[in-house]
């Protein structure tokens, strides 16, 4: 047996760091993590204590293919708490995390060979999961002026069947305020292209507030997750919202490649929903790692930073640094302790000179990381 | 926005049914349930304590692509102990759900356009996922006098890029012996096609015991999942086994689409494979619940009935009483109170004159839905 072409996808750079943090510390070493992209903490407490009560009280089976009821409800009132958008729950879609979003959303709207834009640098597996659907994903490189975020400049004429867009983004931390995202999606509605939102920072956000696609239309696609601001990444648990006449072909494709999304995690995430205080403590953690981050890195050397407005990353050019991030990174594993992920996850070409810092750990390791990358800096003069 | 010509796929005809008799009960009315794909049981007692366990002790967040480690090591454990093959547990692959496990392994082994080889009647997730990610769905009708198991001559010459079985098969609990299955090993192997064998259903077997694939080659797909046997349907965990040059391709499919199974699930998987004592009550349930079919369905005129081997179905050849499946299950619920599956979903063309029996409820309900099955055809004449 072989595998097919579309099977070839690339691995991920930062796994190498990862494979060289551990053992480095099987070694005996101390490492800290700046590479990994998930909390440190766990679900709240609220939720794990409901579904330790579900356990207990009933049976945990299927749920329907669009996900339980009162679930796709409270995410309706969030967009009402967080945005002031009045939505229809009918068009709230549970998914297995925003990686089942996503299978959904290209599948729901995609063909074989459809020219779908992602930003560059972007979340890596955007492309990995177009390509293994049959897709073609077309990096629109974006230009650290306009916050590392595409405009419509970058894709006019590209034949796009859709563009998906994330704010705040992983790796950079920039969002889009109302006028860019407004100008992207008609842009992107103007020459026929599908517009996808990728919101799963949304909650991270430490100075303006992130802005909702459907703020500006109903004509688009949103994606989300319980994975970061509410800390439950290992759940895979998340949502799609779509215009209502789109609702009936989600839910069949979800019936069959999916039949649901975890139900003691669909249960837990209700939960989550009404933590506010312990979910805000965590943010709380991010926003004083986040000032610590702006004072740190600019001491060490790594002042050429985009605009960290959310999600827990820092995203550095390294250019006069570096030519070759990968060597780069393994230097400050091997010198300073400190894994960081080389930006040639996130952008092949130009990813070469830069780096992603992650401050989704503790302030004390934050701190220690940066006392580290502090004196590595200065001892490489 | 338009959705694309690859999200088109067909309702399933079972959710009308279900709908139906949920209108029915909302009308005071008492159903037996016969249409239903999953056991009523819950995850075994061990499980959910397992995780109960786990959520005060430490934080659920990502684990890695392929799974936790001492559950991969522990199916193949499980290989030993049920079939006595030795199984290299890096060849096991953690999935959320079996659903997760036929994305996975049509990815990894089947390009757009590719021929895939799928027995009518048989579970109707497989088509429309093929169709989905851009495949070929093609539709080998099999003979009631091979078990409605698709033999060596039913492909021959089709050009497929694959072939996929189940045995046990939903909808008709039919198996394959050794001989069965070799010989559909060797042919597919023969004509170049990879070979799926979706054992779901393992374990659930009530006179021979179910082969598995890995019995006659280590060059095949074996997807399997804990919804079954270890009753954990809506959990969403699962597994394939692959060649040993396969895994590097699908843990990096598996991050990219997945990024893992459900942490919580995997951690009650674990725990659930050493609950044997709740498992084989389970099993001991629908073994008297199938001899109470085999007994209830021909008094009630229901004798053209596949070899129900394993799972926990019957399907029965309907075609002297109806040509039309669909209105003979609305009026079994309508008349009889008990909700059948009409074989269309399983079998687009031949359904018509099929129907799928369920017996995965309690053994009362068996009993009671028997009893108006008899009463029913009695007073239709």
């Amino acid at each position: 047996m072989r595998n097919s072409t579309r099977s070839q996808v690339d691995p991920f750079i930062v796994m190498d760091v990862m494979e060289a943090a551990r053992q480095a510390e099987a070694a005996g070493r101390h490492i800290i993590h700046m590479e990994v992209g998930q909390p440190s903490t766990g679900a709240p407490k609220g939720a794990t204590e409901a579904l330790k009560r579900a356990l207990d009280d009933y049976t945990l089976g299927y749920t329907v293919a669009l996900g339980l009821p009162a679930l796709r409800q409270r995410i309706a009132r969030l967009y009402g708490e967080w945005y002031d958008v009045d939505l229809n729950p009918e068009r709230v879609v549970i998914t297995p995390g925003s990686s089942g979003g996503f299978i959904l959303a290209f599948t729901a709207l995609f063909d074989t060979g459809d020219r779908v834009g992602i930003g560059a640098p972007g979340y890596p597996s955007y492309r990995q999961i177009l390509k293994a659907l049959g897709m073609t994903p077309v990096d629109l490189p974006a230009a650290p002026e306009n916050r590392y975020q595409p405009v419509a400049a970058d894709f006019a004429g590209l034949d796009l069947a859709g563009l998906m867009v994330a704010s705040p983004a992983n790796p950079t931390g920039t969002m889009l305020d109302h006028a860019a995202l407004g100008a992207l999606i008609e842009a992107a509605q103007g020459q026929g292209a599908s517009f996808i939102s990728d919101e799963i920072y949304h909650g991270l956000e430490y100075e303006a507030k992130a802005v909702t696609a459907l703020e500006l239309s109903d004509d688009v696609y949103v994606i989300n997750s319980f994975s970061k601001y509410f800390s439950m990444t290992g759940w895979r648990a998340g949502w799609l919202v779509v215009p209502e006449d789109h609702v009936r072909t989600l839910e069949r494709i979800a019936q069959n490649m999916f039949i649901c999304a975890p139900h003691a995690s669909q249960v837990a995430a209700l939960a989550a929903m009404d933590c506010t205080e312990e979910l805000q403590a965590n943010l709380a953690v991010y926003a004083r790692n986040r000032a610590l981050m702006l004072e740190g890195l600019p001491k060490a050397g790594f002042d050429r930073i985009a605009p960290p407005d959310g999600a827990f990353y820092i995203y550095a050019d390294v250019s006069e640094l570096t030519g070759d991030s990968r060597a780069f990174a393994a230097e400050i594993l091997d010198k300073a302790g400190v894994a960081v992920t080389p930006g040639l996850d996130f952008d092949p070409e130009r990813g070469a000179t830069t780096l992603r810092f992650s401050y989704a750990r503790s302030t004390a390791d934050i701190e220690e990381g940066l006392a580290r990358l502090v004196r590595f800096m200065a001892a490489r003069g």
